[in-house]
C-alpha cells in the first residue's frame, strides 16, 4: 500500500455521513444536493506552519483549528456549514501524526454535522487547507456591510486571550503554568460561534469574527457600512486571567489589536435590542454590548476617564482575509 | 497601503461579474445563488512550488494551471464550472509576479466564464490552492464508477507531450529548442475538455481526467467500476513530436505512466457508439477509441504483435486524487 493509498485511508475514516452528501471522497469531485431556495455560502483559508501556527503545535490542534477558522466565517455569516474540502501539503506521511491530526479534525466536524467530501494530499511544507461550503436562506446571510448609526455593537465570549497565550510562548509576559496550559487550549481550540451566527438571522445588521483583531476587524465593518463606532473600553469582556496577567503589561491591547479569538462581533438595530437581550440569555456563551455605530466615520476608543485611546491595527501584512 | 491591500486589488481586477454571484469577494464568505434542480459539484487542488511545477515556471503559467487543474476535474464530471476561491501562499508580495499569475489566471477564467469569489492570501513557502464549484442538471454528473463489460473505451487529444516536456527539461531526451518551446506549452497551459465533458452527460457511462497516466486514471474506472479493460497500443493517440523524440527512447511509457496531459478518458456503452460517433467530430479536440471495457478485472496493453505489455503507474507516492 503505497503512502497515497494510507493516507486517502485516514481521510475516509470520518464516521459521519450527511443525506446530501450524493457522492463523497474518491471522484474527480464532490456531488452534493443543495437545500431549495438556499443560497450557497462557501470560504477558504490556508494555514502555514510557522505563520499560522508555531511549529510545536500539536497535529490535534493543527487539524482542530484549521476546521474551526473556517466555520467561525460561516457563523460570521449566519450560515448553516455542511461539506468542507481539505487540501493538505505535508512534508511527510507519518502515521502518528496523521492519526493525531484526523482526531483533531473529526472531533470539531462532527460536533458541527459538517462532512469532508474531496480535497488533495501533496507533499510539501506543512500547511493546510480548508474549504467551507454551506447554506443560509435567501437573502439571509449577514454581510459587513449592513451596519447603521445608533445599532449597538455586541462581541460574544471574551477577548484577548489568545493573545496573551501567545505573548506567554514568546515569553513577552511571565504566566503560572496552569493558566497558560488553560490559555493554549484558547488558542488552539476556538470554539465557532456557529449556533450564535444562525440565530443572528434577521436580527443583526452586520457581522464579522474576530480573526485579526476588534481595531482590524469592527474596522471593517465600518468600513464596508459607511458608518463609524464608538467604543467603551470599560465595557470590553476579559477573562480574569487577562485583568490579572495581561492588564498591568498591555493594557487592553491583547484584546482589541491581537485577534486569533474567533470570536463574533456585530451590530443589532436600536430598535431590535430589547428583543435580542432576552434573546441572548439563550446563547451558550455571553454576550456583551461595547458600544454603538456612530455615523462620524471614525471608530473612537473611550477610556474610563472619558478621553480617547487609540490603538494599532493587529498583523497588517499577510492577514487573513 | 500595506501589502495586503495590494494583493486584494490584484485579486479584485476579474472583469468577469457573474449574475449567480450575490456577493464575491471581500466579505467572511461569499454568497452564491444554486440552479435549482441543480447539484453542486466541487473539488479542490493544491500546487507546491518544486513538487507540482518546476521553479523556473512563469507566474503567469502557475496561474493559469492551478486553475486548469481544477477546471479539468470539472470536465470529468460532465459538470459546468461556475466560481473559485484562491488560496494563495507567497513568500513575498511581488507585484510583477502578482501581476503575471494573474493575467495566467484571468484568462483562463474568463474563457471558461469562472469567478473568483474568495480566498485567503498568506506568507508562505508559494503553492496555490484552488477550490472550484459548478453544477450538473440532477444525476447527470458522470462518475468513475459507472463503466461496463463492452463498453469502448475513448480519449481526447494526444497523450504524452507532457512527459516529453518534462523529460526535456530534466534532459532525459534531446529535443530541438522550438519542439521544447511548443511542448512546454502543453505541459503548463493544459486545455481542461470543459465542454467535451458536459456534452458526454447522459452518453459517457464513466469519465476521469488523465492527470496520473493512463495506466492510473484507467485503472480508477475499472477499480472504482468493477471492470477490466483491453488497451491497443496502436491506438493510442501520439502527436508528431512523440513519435519523433519520445517513441525512440520511452516507447509508449510518457504516453499512458506519466499523466499530466489532463485529457479525458471515458466509456461509451456499445448501442451508444454510432450516435457518439456522429456527436465527436464536433468537438474541437480529436476524440480516438483505444479500446473497450471487459469483465476480467485486469488491464490488457496489447502490442502490435498481440503480445501484452507492462507498464509502471504514474507517481504513486503524493498524487494528486
Amino acid at each position: 500500500m503505497g503512502e497515497f493509498d494510507l493516507i486517502r485511508d485516514f481521510f475516509a475514516q470520518q464516521q459521519l455521513s450527511r443525506q446530501d452528501v450524493v457522492l463523497g471522497i474518491g471522484d474527480d469531485a464532490a456531488i452534493l444536493d443543495v437545500h431549495p431556495g438556499a443560497e450557497l455560502i462557501t470560504t477558504s483559508d490556508l494555514l502555514v506552519e510557522g505563520v499560522h501556527f508555531p511549529q510545536s503545535t500539536s497535529a490535534y490542534d493543527v487539524g482542530y483549528k484549521s476546521l474551526a477558522v473556517n466555520l467561525s466565517d460561516m457563523a460570521a455569516m449566519g450560515a448553516e456549514p455542511a461539506w468542507f474540502l481539505l487540501s493538505i501539503s505535508l512534508p511527510e506521511a507519518s502515521e502518528s501524526w496523521l492519526r493525531n491530526f484526523c482526531e483533531g479534525l473529526f472531533s470539531l466536524a462532527s460536533e458541527c454535522t459538517v462532512q469532508l467530501v474531496g480535497g488533495d494530499t501533496v507533499r510539501g511544507p506543512l500547511a493546510v487547507g480548508v474549504t467551507m461550503m454551506g447554506w443560509a436562506p435567501q437573502s439571509q446571510a449577514i454581510r459587513r456591510s449592513g451596519a447603521r448609526p445608533g445599532d449597538g455593537v455586541y462581541v460574544t465570549g471574551v477577548l484577548g486571550d489568545a493573545g496573551l497565550a501567545l505573548a506567554g510562548i514568546q515569553n513577552e509576559v511571565w504566566l503560572p503554568q496552569d493558566i497558560q496550559m488553560l490559555l493554549l487550549i484558547t488558542l488552539n481550540r476556538p470554539v465557532p460561534r456557529v449556533q450564535e451566527g444562525i440565530k443572528l438571522r434577521g436580527l443583526a445588521t452586520s457581522a464579522i469574527d474576530i480573526s485579526d483583531g476588534l481595531v482590524s476587524d469592527l474596522g471593517h465593518i465600518c468600513a464596508e457600512s459607511n458608518v463609524g463606532a464608538e467604543v467603551e473600553l470599560s465595557l470590553i469582556p476579559l477573562s480574569e486571567s487577562y485583568m490579572e496577567f495581561a492588564m498591568p503589561v498591555f493594557g487592553y491591547d491583547k484584546a482589541v489589536s491581537h485577534g486569533d479569538d474567533y470570536e463574533l462581533c456585530f451590530t443589532v438595530p436600536e430598535e431590535k435590542e430589547v428583543q435580542f437581550t432576552g434573546l441572548y440569555k439563550e446563547f451558550s456563551v455571553p454576550v456583551t454590548r461595547i458600544g454603538a455605530i456612530t455615523e462620524v466615520r471614525d471608530i473612537r476608543w473611550i477610556q474610563e476617564d472619558g478621553n480617547r485611546a487609540t490603538f494599532s491595527k493587529g498583523h497588517d501584512h499577510f492577514p487573513d482575509e
